[in-house]
């Protein structure tokens, strides 16, 4: 093989009370990398749509730096020419980096007769991540790699594990059209936090993954609530408070920030459901003038694929 | 009925990273509780065996105290006599108080014809666990009651969920004859915790949960340990580590501090293997004159339940 497409997913990190551990594919948006296989030791980046502002050096480019990543790990007189198709906007806090990255290795990997396990291909994918964000972060990269719902359960060693996806799980992003750069988001942590709301929070992540297992919706439900970087995070998106209650208002089983944001996330029972949280969401941003996007999505089970398809392209925000 | 006596279990709180939040119910060792319904309103405490050290003045005892508990939400002219055989150590960090509180709390229920939920107990015999160390905790008690593995989601509202045994999960207890008190345990642990090592606890406390669901054991091993609280309250008992490490050299999954301690707990996969671990811990403690008693156990699945036989009671320490 010398040629291939891949789509690769969006994902929603930290899943609320999950911070740095959790996260979730998502069947909608996703970026597509199209790759050939050269027969010299290079990497170009031939093309990016969808999005004006990212490199097409590969030392600069997220692609570029996880292609260079496999590269250093094989003699082989090989190397990668790509094209970018973003449909995931980078800064929306739904793994947009992350997809690319995620997406190239895989391309990749299938192009080297997939010589490299997924474990090995997410450490890959992390390079990209900090070229992007600073800190190689599995939490998007995982789930856009593996599918499903993800655990990062410890980095030393890397050790990641599937969890069950409830069959009636959906997904409402809203991606609001303002930018949070994910460096500006980690530095309003506090280093410590007290005791007690760690206790809380990792009781939430003990009922979360129970919930997922369980298929006890409401469960998930109560169990989403993050004490820790939501109080905090919050203050970087305007209306957040407002839009989590329409979501929860209209039927939502709870709502949270996507990864670092601006994206906003509920998780919802039922595409029935996740409809009217999302009609009910754009209909308030209309009346509050808040611009932005929108996305109902399944949980996206195999993360990236195969894609032969043509795309008709997001408009832009 | 007029009488019951029941049997409840010994528990174990925390079960390594899920501090305040995980508790298992053993097979052994268990209080028995027997329990007479009077027709006046009061609380009689006839009898304790084996044990020296407990009032029998019921404001002093917890029994007395979840039972006047239960008594100030109900107008009956009823009252309780009860006799208590205490077959778990007070202090051994094993949920002594708390299986009496349970106990006591599941018999005078069942006197009263079952008017009170599992929860309600379970808020009732939490008052003993105020008694005992000063904080109404529930992550013995839940246990207790309830049987299996308990999660203690959160306390405001109380949110108690039962998480799924492992087949061939089998237990290790060591009780070390030293003692050491819950409000000491408690004493010795920050009010502030790095938020990157709470990071990796709740990843462990995640990965527990999915291992438990899955019935994965590695997971379950690796998922044990404790980044918080064993740190520093593993200095409160002598030669810990080396313990922990002859479990695990043994083919214990995973080892650690039974609730505030001192006794020290290890999850095995199979009887065959707890017992060998068993038979270590205990060659180990002749060789190094350590004193104190072991037990093997299967998880209870049913918690606090009616008990006719006669037994013998344990030997003292």
């Amino acid at each position: 093989m010398k040629n291939i497409r891949v789509k690769s997913p969006a994902t929603i990190a930290n899943l609320g009370c999950g911070f740095d551990i959790l996260g979730l594919a998502l069947s909608e948006p996703f970026d597509v990398i199209g790759m050939e296989l050269l027969d010299t030791r290079k990497i170009e980046i031939l093309e990016i749509t969808g999005c004006d502002d990212l490199s097409l050096d590969p030392a600069k480019n997220v692609v570029g730096v996880v292609l260079q990543a496999m590269l250093n790990r094989i003699d082989d007189n090989v190397g990668f020419r790509v094209k970018i198709e973003k449909g995931i906007y980078p800064g929306s806090g739904i793994g947009s980096s992350a997809a690319s990255a995620a997406g190239a290795t895989y391309a990749a990997n299938a192009l080297l007769e997939n010589r490299f396990s997924t474990n090995e291909l997410i450490v890959f994918a992390m390079e990209g991540e900090r070229l992007a964000s600073g800190t190689a972060h599995a939490d998007n990269v995982a789930p856009a790699l593996m599918g499903g719902i993800t655990l990062v359960r410890s980095y030393d060693p890397l050790d990641i594990i599937s969890i069950a996806i409830p069959r009636e799980l959906f997904c409402v992003v809203l991606h609001p059209a303002i930018e949070v750069k994910t460096s500006d988001a980690r530095m309003v942590l506090s280093d410590k936090i007290p005791l007690k709301t760690a206790v809380k929070q990792w009781g939430n992540v003990g009922g979360l993954i129970a919930g997922f297992y369980k298929e006890d919706y409401a469960l998930i439900g109560r169990s989403l609530t993050d004490y820790i970087v939501e109080p905090v995070r919050s203050i970087l998106i305007p209306r957040f408070y407002e839009l989590k209650k329409v979501a929860v208002d209209n039927g939502a089983l709870g709502a949270g920030i996507s990864g670092s944001g601006p994206s906003i996330f509920a998780l919802c029972k039922g595409e029935v459901s996740a409809m009217r949280v999302c009609n009910a969401l754009e209909m308030h941003m209309r009346i509050v003038g808040l611009r932005g996007k929108t996305y109902v999505s399944a949980i996206n089970r195999e993360g990236v694929s195969v894609y032969q398809e043509e795309r008709v392209m997001y408009e832009v925000l």
